[in-house]
């Protein structure tokens, strides 16, 4: 049987998990592929810790370097993480014939460009399926499987940590620094969560996304993003009095020629199949010319499912290796990128409807104000909600729009943010329409 | 750029939605590939009728034979339905050199066997991903994407017609034949449903799963199979009090080196993610030894999914071709089939919970009657409804069991059902236990 031969840098959570797919499923892998993928070296600066797999310790070695040059290692896995260290790796590799697997999320937002070119230029393959929604096989489904359709839209829960908070939030009323000591109690968020809570780590996947959905090279700093620190619980009663619940949501979608690329916390209708995406699972939604909608659900990290992710990269490789053939996929999904180019569109350009929490004096006339100003910059109002007297003389007056343009929203609340009668900052969360199932 | 050809047997529905996909799609298939993939000739016995896209009339013609015959032509693209003339054709296209893309789950469910021998010994290319759940990519999922897990259970919505009619008698209490009428009036059922209501069709769907997901070759005759036509609207609303919904289940598990197949309506847990599937929706959950739980959902039938499933397979074999190869993953899933095989289990073996519902006359001492006939048989109640007096004299009493084996089950609704206080035949589902969503 065929053999190919893997080096991996970065025996952390992912790389454990990987060598654990290799040793546990070695058998089936070899069936299903034909070949025999077999580990042959780990770099990683700790090569004391058990991580849990068997691992025979000739096999460690600190030095990357090694496993980059060693002539008989067919595909480096990079899982070190970070960005100049493992793009440092990863380009020694390619220039030495090396085919390359990384979950680097980051890397691929913001080096996506020079790794593809350097892969072209060597010819060989570059992998990164574990780099968006972990186990899911999203990016075989945006290359492959759904590879007739014109994307119209993804909308999907890229980021465990925050769907875990909000589901904790929704489900228990918790505040969001309630909900966020539980996910760190329980292990589903890092001891520093910055990245995963205030949007950084579902923007660096939908970047990934957009370049393979639109066969536009995308740039992480042109991926707008808001993160769920401003979600609070009263926010997410209101959502479901409208009959919403609240998703920290990744949406990338073709309008007229022009892409949005946008993360932020949203309101998802219950009947929507996302909305039942709950705990820390991830799912991506994707609408096709074609095929309609569909949605790709699973768990978006983690050891394990990560390990599935970065095995199945290495079958696809060997399947290339076993054929003597690479890049039978384009890494971008384009073979040769569109010639009528689609451009990414402005967030002060977006059209889309919204939610509104005012904090108002509670005082006639006060509705009437409000609504005026919003009148006035072409936000019409599509139902509100005014609660009771809340005993200090404030009341939160709470509405959804029809579509309206970010751009005149952002006026409005600068206007109606500076009234007498408005007595804190609003609150507002993007709200995406009811749509069937 | 290159140029795969293509001829195309019956221009039915998916037929023409084909041909819809390859003129609307043509430039952004060109783009994905780098190859173009032209149509060039359909055969159908009726060669008049318009279906909604242009095509150069010359391009028909009535003997399907001048297709496979053609020397110019790549892939036969087989649409036609039927066993007998479709397997003819497919078999010589093989034997002439041609790759096939079906989209036919009967033929592939019957005569698997004889097509992938046939195709390994030409060395062509077989696809069929529009076989099973329309447009989800779902053959590519559990060959490619999730290749590196042992896969442990697969539970699946995919017959769209069973689903939009239990959805109508979920949400409006509809009967079986009312909702039934009601599918015919919006166009999810055929003139006759008989092998969407009985499980057939699903039941061929999932015959295709288990060899895919267990490397099991498995006959379709082998794969248990009940419909959805004793389903009643009063079993419906206890399933909701037990907290379940009712859904017609294709359920693919390995227990102890055995595989359940089977195909049935059953009890699953409100909170699990496929109750969220409703109208004519499909999906497939799949649980993997290292991903865990997944689900892939999307539309399973119709001219546009289905066509973006064959159009998809095509920039397979395209992509293939350019490189020069064939057969890069196996049809099977694997490349040789496990050395320790894995083997149906038989039907009576089954172990999982029930719901019985029993009309019983009203009467003191019935409940200990039937509770003695079931505990005597090893099978233990979890709870229990009985509801007050119909009027009739009879009452229903439901009720959920624990684990039990089915063959004790069945041996036990026979005795119970010969009871004097038991007035009507027993009512019988199996219950998938609660899991997290």
């Amino acid at each position: 049987m065929p053999r190919i031969r893997v080096g991996l840098i970065g025996f952390g959570t992912v790389g454990a998990g990987m060598v654990e797919v290799l040793i546990n499923n070695r058998e089936l892998i070899g069936d299903r592929v034909g070949a025999e993928i077999v580990l042959k070296r780990i770099a990683d600066l700790d090569i004391d810790s058990d991580r849990g797999v068997e691992i025979d310790p000739t096999f460690l070695t600190t030095d990357a370097m090694e496993i980059v040059n060693d002539p008989e290692i067919d595909v480096v896995v990079e899982l070190m993480g970070g960005c100049d260290q493992a793009m440092e790796y990863i380009l020694a590799a390619m220039e030495r014939g090396k085919h390359v697997v990384t979950a680097n999320k980051a890397l691929i937002a913001k080096h996506g460009r020079l790794l593809f070119e350097t892969a072209e230029r060597y010819g060989v393959d570059i992998a990164f399926e574990a780099s968006v929604a972990g186990g899911i096989p999203i990016i075989k489904a945006l290359r492959e499987g759904l590879a007739a359709n014109q994307i119209k839209a993804v909308l999907a829960i890229l980021n465990g940590t925050s769907n875990y908070v909000l589901t904790r939030m929704t489900q228990e009323g918790l505040s969001f620094h309630e909900a966020l000591s539980t996910a760190k109690r329980f292990g589903y968020a890092e001891v520093d969560p910055t990245l995963d809570i205030d949007g950084s780590d579902a923007a660096h996947k939908l970047t990934i996304i957009v370049s393979l959905a639109f066969g536009l090279p995308c740039k992480y700093e042109d991926v707008y993003k808001e993160g769920i620190d401003t979600v609070s619980p009263e926010d997410i009663r209101f959502a479901g009095e409208f009959g919403y619940c609240l998703k920290l949501l990744a949406i990338a979608r073709e309008v007229g020629g022009h892409i949005e690329a946008r993360v932020h916390p949203a309101f998802v209708p219950l009947d929507h199949i996302l909305a039942n995406v709950n705990e820390a699972y991830n799912a991506v939604y994707i609408e096709g010319d074609f095929v309609g909608p569909t949605l790709f659900y699973g768990l978006g990290a983690g050891r394990r499912p990560a390990g599935s992710a970065v095995v199945s990269d290495l079958m696809d490789i060997a399947r290339n290796q076993i054929k003597g053939i690479t890049r039978r996929v384009s890494p971008l999904s384009f073979a040769r990128l569109p010639a009528k180019g689609l451009s990414l569109k402005p967030m002060d350009q977006l059209i889309t409807a919204y939610y509104f929490r005012f904090s108002a004096l509670d005082r006639p006339g006060v509705l009437s104000k409000i609504s005026g100003v919003l009148g006035a910059n072409n936000i019409s109002i599509a139902s509100v909600i005014q609660k009771g007297r809340a005993g200090h003389g404030s009341v939160p007056v709470v509405m959804l729009t029809h579509e309206a343009r970010e751009k005149d929203v952002r006026k409005s609340l600068l206007l109606l943010d500076k009234l007498d009668v408005v007595t804190e900052r609003t609150i507002l969360f993007r709200v995406e329409k009811r749509t069937g199932s």
